[in-house]
């Protein structure tokens, strides 16, 4: 434990970074427009494994501090580090203290600091050593006592899949999986929630024979993304969308979240995975749940978790998957002014890796609502850029009366919900062209998150962090949905890996021409976003 | 008639405008992606009646110019004047030069003008005047052999309504409204059509006597407002639209025309027909025809008669009009930093006057689309700002899943059609809050005509002059409408004659308490455009 003489302690009542040195007065981070219960955490302490990884670095360490800044921590918050280095907890803190300066959305306060830092311990040692497990039950234990965390215990797993079974039969070997009465333990997970419905089935087995369902969070860290949360608030609290969502207006859904980068460094994790799998499998379905869902009864987890549930169970694959999807893999090629390795040409990956880095497939979702109606779903690295987007595609207005030449430019009616980047709406539709004629031309109209809102959009982190202190899983899918997604998939990925190669696209292009064939044979195309 | 020694004659094929001197060349000013039948008048002239008065000098006069300019007119247009002055061509052909300049909203070409100049022509004379009608009647025959105008002559009276008998009698008289055989002649008027059912029937009884009703083109120059025209483009060239525009999902329908000036120099004209014979007997009503009606069977000026026309044979007034309809007159007082007078102080205003300045009535349709949706209309001067606007207001969602302390600042959604100034549309409806808790509000988007299309809106002179050239009817109120109206708002001024007194606002308000009363007894508030 740090112990900091310049900061004084202050277990008590008010939460981390709003008493320090704002006590007594509103913290001026805080949302003053936010009149709800405050949503912040009671005491409670974070474990991270894997602590000196790349996403603890660049999100979690952040995130912790920009909750402690906005004054949504408790006092005592810990936050305990765990791997194979050997630092003190100085060293770990200094760690901490460099991410948080470089990678924090919020400014960085020096009193908010000291008290987060008096609060941070590290445990070095591997996943297999005992004496380690030990002492971090030692020094959660202690962390109890001298900084008030009440047994309240997240373990956040930020390692890969390879190392879950490990680390969670060491945690209730050595009893951090149960909590003391009265206290909470909560295991928190990375995707990928395995590699197909057989090995996700295995994990979640394993996890749950240590954890109960309500006691394990899945990170789809898309789930805490502003725009996703915001599908549910345009669909259900308002009345002019819900009325038109539905097969007796919608044409078609298209789902698109397209990387500009390569594999960059993460051939290991890449290669054997893929993209339909990468990011498929949990957000594009997520995003397809969400979209689909009927409203929930009320704006619970085990609500959500409901309709979501049905939405999953109701998706059905196309007969023909030859036709109805297609993978690909990036080639070499000019992207942004420079020349980019093709993924075959990458570091670490096998010149005849058939490993898809562009998916796209046709679902369509067997129920009331959507009969018939198809959802494109589709991924990419190396696209044209960086986009993530639902697009409701309406159909065309079944009769005009106006001149048929007045409105051959007329596409269709389309509702856009821009996950990523410029969060925000757009609604496509047809407008009169200024004139002495009935001449009708699409238009747009927009609403941007950053204009309309003074408020900055926390990161997806900081959000699902907080939910799992607080316990909230809205935002975390279930084992249930887990094992429907991969229920969707594993056909596809077993049709892949049976029929054909993948097909090729050049790096900064839009994907593969089968791609646009696929959805040409449907007599439709992909959006350019 | 004019000859002006450095032009050309071109009575030929080529429009006015788009021949000179861009021979053999598209017309610039002609909207490129214009692909349907050019909407060019074929050869036709012009006789205004009232040629000095404002109408004529600010919007009429421009209005040519601004057709001929676009190539719109046919080569050998012509237009003729008729006033009480002692003016040769030339003379009137400088007061058009005048107001062309001043007025005309595209560039002033020399070329344009020279050719437009040689086909005017100034008969003077008052309306009781034979000789001069027989001199209107040659002038008319000697353009017909001169320009090419083939008999065909729109006679435009931009007269008060008292002397309409006078100018249609003496047209049937001189035989100039009959045209010859193979052509045509239109009489165009202006409103007040009557100053309630029974004088508006007369006037049109008398009117078509001597016209047929497919002769007869009444301006409602609204209605040549390209935001007003989207109204059906909007609802009927869309899917996504249509759906919700119904009492199933609209609470109510708010349709606002407020003007900041006040009376200006028209007491003569205004003091004894108010505001909402001016204003709601014509435009609101228009606009509430456009906004309620059904699809028609197909654009065209039968068809949309006939949607319209049920519509305001539905309209149903409500039972106690001294609760639902309130009028009410400005007072003095400072608007926009000036200090100005209240309507029984103007110039011209017997002190005791009871003529509306604001009028706010409450109006229901009985059919099967919109019963028990109220539609609020109100027009007033010395308002807050000029302003038209139309606003389909929806219920509130019918059901929330999210706490209802999150909700609470979230108003009903909204699709506002702008009509004037910043012609567009805006959508209001209810977003998340960036922050971790599930808070909504109220945001909104926007489509500015301005901004979607580099084509810049014709004047609705421009239009309408066009289509009465093109014997167009689509945009004009016939009889059956303007009587319907008149049913409508007939008993609302038989109420006020004989109940109480105006009501009094402050010039720079939005209207008088009463008005807001009006709405709070339904549980409704105006709009603050």
């Amino acid at each position: 434990m740090i112990t900091l003489t310049e900061a004084t302690g202050t277990v008590g009542a008010a939460p981390l970074g709003a008493g320090v040195p704002l006590l007594g007065r509103a913290n001026p981070l805080r949302d003053p427009r936010d009149r709800r219960l405050p949503r912040i955490a009671g005491p409670s302490g974070l474990v991270i494994f894997g602590v000196t990884g790349d996403l603890s670095r660049k999100k979690l360490m952040p995130a912790v501090y920009d909750l402690a800044n906005r004054g949504l921590l408790p006092p005592g918050f810990s936050l305990v580090g765990f791997a194979r280095r050997e630092w003190a907890d100085q060293d770990f803190a200094q760690v901490v203290h460099d991410a948080v300066e470089q990678h924090a959305r919020t400014p960085f306060r020096e009193e908010v600091w000291q008290q987060l830092a008096q609060g941070m311990h590290f445990v070095p040692g591997d996943f297999d050593d005992d004496q380690a497990f030990e002492q971090l039950r030692e020094a959660v234990e202690q962390l109890d006592t001298s900084r008030g965390t009440s047994g309240n215990y997240a373990f956040y797993l930020s390692v890969p899949p390879r190392f879950f079974p490990r680390v969670v039969q060491q945690l209730e070997k050595h009893g951090l999986a149960e909590a003391p009465p009265g206290s909470w333990r909560r295991a928190v997970i990375e995707k990928p929630f395995g590699h197909g419905l057989a090995s996700a089935r295995a994990l979640n087995a394993l996890v749950h024979e240590v954890f109960a369902p309500d006691q394990v969070f899945r990170i789809d860290h898309y789930l805490g993304k502003e725009t996703v949360q915001n599908i549910l608030a345009l669909r259900f609290a308002n009345q002019m969308f819900e009325p038109v969502w539905s097969r007796s207006y919608v044409d078609h859904v298209q789902i698109t979240m397209a990387e500009d980068i390569g594999i960059g460094g993460r051939a290991g994790y890449y290669d054997g995975i893929g993209s339909a799998r990468d990011v498929i499998q949990n957000h594009l379905l997520q995003l397809l749940a969400l979209t689909a869902m009927e409203e929930p009864a009320s704006f619970d987890a085990e609500s959500l978790l409901t309709e979501k549930l049905k939405i999953l169970k109701a998706v059905k694959l196309p007969e023909d998957l030859g036709e109805h999807t297609v993978r690909a893999q990036y080639t070499g090629s000019w992207q942004g002014g420079e020349r980019v390795l093709g993924y075959l040409e990458e570091d670490g990956i096998d010149p005849s890796s058939m490993t898809d880095t562009y998916a796209a497939i046709k679902l369509e979702i067997d129920n009331r609502r959507w009969a018939g109606v198809p959802f494109y779903l589709r991924t990419g690295k190396r696209l044209g850029r960086r986009v993530t987007e639902i697009a409701v595609v309406f159909q065309r207005a079944p009769y005009s009366p106006f001149d048929s030449t007045a409105t051959e430019e007329l596409g269709s009616n389309a509702i856009v919900i821009r996950v990523q980047p410029d969060e925000g709406m757009t609604v496509r539709f047809g407008s009169k062209v200024p004139g002495t004629s009935m001449e009708i031309r699409d238009v747009s109209m927009d609403f941007a998150y950053g204009e309309s809102f003074t408020e900055s959009s926390p990161e997806a982190y900081e959000r699902l962090i907080l939910d799992v202190l607080l316990g909230d899983a809205n935002l975390f899918p279930r084992t249930e949905e887990v094992e429907e997604s991969w229920r969707i998939l594993d056909p596809i990925e077993e049709y892949w890996a049976t029929h054909g190669v993948p097909a090729k696209y050049p790096a900064g292009s839009w994907g593969p021409p089968e791609a646009d064939e696929m959805l040409a044979r449907d007599g439709r195309s992909w959006r350019r976003p």
